[in-house]
């Protein structure tokens, strides 16, 4: 990163990924020459921890960007589709971490390690991933360059974090009162999350996929840039609290032999290897929890198919899966 | 039924497949002549309700299945590769719910909505399938009447039950010490259960595969009689007490579009079709614990294959997956 200090506004800094983005500005010693919290009308007045002192979080409006160099946008598609303009009008570049733009073709969609080159392509706005996307995207990119991906089919095994804070509280709070013999009555999420699993609690389309499921499949087809490549997803919420867990056959076009693929892996940068089998230790959502890296094991050679092959990962959402990825797009955009 | 009351044994009566025997014999109103509940020496001693009246456990031996006509058998491989064949020679017909002899050609592997006409070919002993298998071949199998499947790909979602009684207790247990902020020290499972999901704790094999995802694929293939057919499993254990969910994925060989396969499933035995778009209302573990059938929704064409098709499964482990298909067994062998 260059010398230069950034003037910098979160934008949604009391949700899950707000809180994340304060951790890892301070981790990674993020050169801030100002810091602006902003949020909701409902959250202003409330305070957030940065680098050991409170700050007051501001509403954010219009005017909040004059001056600011960066956004670090998570505060839901809504609110992004009338404040990010209004940022990028005001100077700054802004890194959205919502559904509103990513489908947008002026909009570089980037994960760094597969498409940092995207970065420098943006026109004010660059958006961050849908957390499952990237979890999934980190590990299957290296093996797509290797041996080109054909078609994908991914279940997915996604904690509560993903539906920000209070539904981390909600499954909590929920687990306790199962645990106590009484019946929980579902706020956050429509369904009973403890000791229960449902279908991911977004709007279904016509074709009976869920929201989430087509942003795996949109997203990814536009990162890799193979709007040919196939994608089949089924996408879960399960009890558990900031990792997600991926289930994910891939059919390639040239062979890929299992050593081959962990080579790949091993090297491959955002990946953790973690495949032993003698142990049975594989990929699990607490040990990813907290980390940079998606985890990556159970790689097999899938029998079913010519080129198949299926492994597991885990990947903490919001780190990797938003606030990370978002701050490290930063990163290389300022140096 | 006939009118001739049984002599009936339960080979592993304090496990959590033995408690679900005794629940489906009273439920089922199963003609008993006579109840033998049998247990490791360990738990001999111990004290077994029935009718509300209370048994005690006797250790079980070869000598214990004098004049009995049906053993249902949950006592782990193990003891079931001791303790059967005595059965056996002692003029009993054994409904064993292990692996032991699930894949031996003499033995039939029965899910009586599928091949309950096996029933017949029986020597002695019938065998019942691994639960994960049930789960899915139940909906699975009028989809591959319809239609022929030639490719599976499944992820599974499975309770803590599977591994038994301790292992649920183990699931209540560490998640209260990670609500009140402790470390749980995992004891019946490898893994932290608590808040976690792992992959299957089976033994892997050379190839990669689990056991369990062996079980999936072997038995089903031997049930469904289509050797050649392609199936590739993941098994994860989740924070779910008692019933397995599994994410399917089929390849037909000819097509079957969504409305078809909900039509064919709506008249399935041992199937209900949970698919309501609308309320995002699909199947769900806590709603299929305690139910007979398998509940189905999620389903969906697969655009990333030809004649492909995606649906969502969740049913009761220790009832359909276990004890239940046993004792459907046993009625269908004594009627």
């Amino acid at each position: 990163m260059k010398n230069k200090k950034l003037r910098v506004a979160i934008l949604g800094v009391t949700g899950a990924v707000g809180q994340e983005f304060l951790s890892i500005l301070e981790e990674r010693k993020f050169p801030l020459a100002e810091l602006k919290v902003l949020a909701s009308e409902r959250s202003a007045g409330k305070n957030v921890k940065f680098l050991g002192k409170w700050m007051t979080v501001q509403a954010a409006a219009p005017e909040s960007f004059k001056g600011i160099d960066l956004v670090l946008s998570s505060a839901g598609a809504t609110v992004s589709r009338r404040l990010v303009p209004e940022a990028v009008k005001a100077g700054a570049v802004v890194i959205d971490n919502t559904s509103a733009f990513r489908m947008d073709a002026s909009v570089p969609l980037v994960i760094p390690e597969i498409n940092a080159s995207e970065i420098s392509k943006h026109k004010g706005i660059i958006a961050n991933p849908n957390c499952s996307t990237i979890v999934m995207a980190v590990p299957l990119y290296p093996l797509h360059e290797a041996a080109r991906a054909r078609r994908v089919i991914v279940s997915t095994y996604q904690a509560a974090s993903g539906a920000g804070m209070k539904a981390m509280r909600e499954l909590e709070e929920q687990t306790r009162e199962v645990l106590a013999g009484k019946k929980p009555a579902p706020k956050v999420f429509r369904h009973p999350i403890a000791f229960n699993l449902f279908s991911h609690d977004s709007a279904i389309r016509e074709d009976g996929f869920t929201e989430e499921e087509y942003k795996m499949i949109q997203e990814t087809r536009k990162i890799f840039r193979t709007p040919e490549l196939k994608i089949v997803a089924t996408t879960i919420r399960v009890p558990v609290l900031r990792a997600h867990s991926e289930s994910i056959v891939v059919e390639f076009e040239r062979p890929l032999s299992e050593e081959e693929a962990k080579k790949i892996l091993q090297k491959s940068p955002g990946v953790e290897v973690v495949d032993r089998r003698k142990e049975n230790y594989f990929p699990m959502p607490i040990e990813a929890s907290g980390k940079d890296n998606i985890l990556v094991g159970r790689i097999r050679k899938d029998p079913s198919s010519e080129n198949g092959l299926a492994f597991f990962v885990s990947g903490d959402q919001l780190r990797k899966g938003a606030a990370l990825n978002a701050v490290q797009i930063a990163e290389i955009l300022f140096s």
